[in-house]
């Protein structure tokens, strides 16, 4: 399908209707046996297919995040199943960003980039998060395209791991690794309306980092994915003190903890009806 | 199948007996088109199958190196074509690198190490490649898995495209981000016998900066894997030169200075016959 509007533009429209919460779609083994089901892919795709429902039939999803490492570690047959997943999410009207933390050059950049932001591609998403440790312009082939085909990405800028600063804080507070990558976005997303389409990610509970950083993210005018709300610790009440004024960017992911209340449609429905309004409430 | 000696004795073997010529399976459209084959995965096949022949048939080619990306491209069709193209390296006793440049972390990290480190995986490798941006700790499930499963990565250290130095050489000449990778690198091989299963990626172009950030690469005892040779520029004397001492750990990398001779299994065969020939004159 081709779009007709920018990633930043639909993602605004999303967040506007369905508040801020993207959903992950994590099946972990553990939480393959937890709701009953094989660690094999007949189990990935009941799975995949029941946490697509959950999110179709109610409020409160503004994207969802499958993992592709967890359909990767059953190879193409793995693949297959998330092939179906992103079509059904598609057919749901829900936008997808698949969560693959790819990262190249040249031509293999562009590889990966016609994998996930191409129309073409059975593994077509809105948008991949992108990992720059071979620096922010050896993703251009995946910005240019994004762009190009109305998609976006996510690049890892500030990770809540704590092995994340080792790299990410390296350089001067002022000139940082993780602030290079934030304001590298930045310029990529200034000509955007609302908000661009070069997004970031940035842990839900190291914004206390990114000003250490000097990491301006309300003027990098990126969508910011932020991981570690529910089961990784963070509130939402302190998520949006954290952002501040950057909180209107932000997508707030949860998997396991909302996941965890499967397998039952209807019970993960009150999951996200729970997080949703904790997230939204002003 | 369950291997029996590490990775790193088993690469020293292979380097032993065919010199330290990694040979890459780039089926990028435009060699795909240079041989007459369509962009589609019945191309993408014959290709791949074409290498493996070539490789299989001569001397010189310690490792097969496919581009991930460049399956990924076609989805689950091109990574069945991943995996028979990884059986028929095995069958014919190539040691095979994955070149997916993966990293993520905790549960998820141990995904891709689940797909590409374990003999139960049809994407099952010898080794393959990995991205640290969220820290080089948050890759310890496949260095453990690799480990365990005498298996191997190599993990980005130093590249030589012109965008890396942004992430890699930030932090002081003596804790640079590439230092503390090769440093932690060479702490998980320091009880290696000859060679440690942890390599690196480091471009054959790049050992001035190497020296320059204080890297010891002799000191990591890791299999290092050196693009760089051949199309972009390097010449054997040159990347021998500047390794030094490290020499006997390097793994060259060479695939389009190759690939471009075929479609003709003997027009390739004699391409290796030649790289081999250049790589290995002391």
């Amino acid at each position: 399908m081709t779009m007709e509007r920018s990633f930043g533009d639909r993602l605004v429209q999303a967040m506007d209707h369905q508040g801020p919460l993207c959903l992950g779609i994590d099946p972990h083994p553990q939480l393959l046996s937890a709701w009953g089901l094989n660690d094999d892919t007949a189990g990935l795709e009941t799975f995949s297919k029941t946490v697509v429902e959950a999110a179709a039939g109610t409020t409160g999803v503004a994207a969802l995040k499958p993992q592709v490492a967890l359909y990767e570690r059953f190879g193409s047959a793995g693949y297959a199943v998330l092939e179906s997943t992103l079509q059904l999410a598609r057919d749901a009207g829900i936008l997808t960003i698949a969560d693959a933390k790819r990262g190249d050059i040249g031509s293999t950049m562009a590889g990966y980039a016609a994998a996930w932001l191409t129309s073409e591609s059975p593994l077509a998403a809105d948008a991949v998060t992108l990992s720059a440790y071979l620096g922010y312009e050896s993703l251009r082939p995946s910005i240019d395209l994004a762009l190009a085909n109305n998609r976006g990405v996510f690049v890892l800028a500030l990770t809540s791991n704590p092995e994340g600063a080792s790299v990410q804080h390296l350089g001067s507070s002022g000139d940082s690794v993780a602030k290079r990558i934030v304001d590298a976005a930045g310029k990529d997303n200034q000509n955007a309306h609302r908000l661009g389409s070069i997004g970031l990610v940035v842990g839900a509970t190291v914004t206390a980092a990114a000003k250490a950083l000097n990491i301006d993210l309300v003027r990098a005018n990126a969508p910011i994915l932020a991981p570690g709300y529910g089961s990784q610790g963070a509130q939402a009440a302190d998520i949006r003190a954290g952002f501040g004024e950057a909180w209107p960017n932000v997508l707030v992911n949860s998997s396991r903890g909302i996941l965890k209340y499967g397998p039952n449609v209807s019970d993960l429905q009150v999951a996200i009806s729970s997080a949703h309004e904790e997230l939204v409430v002003k």
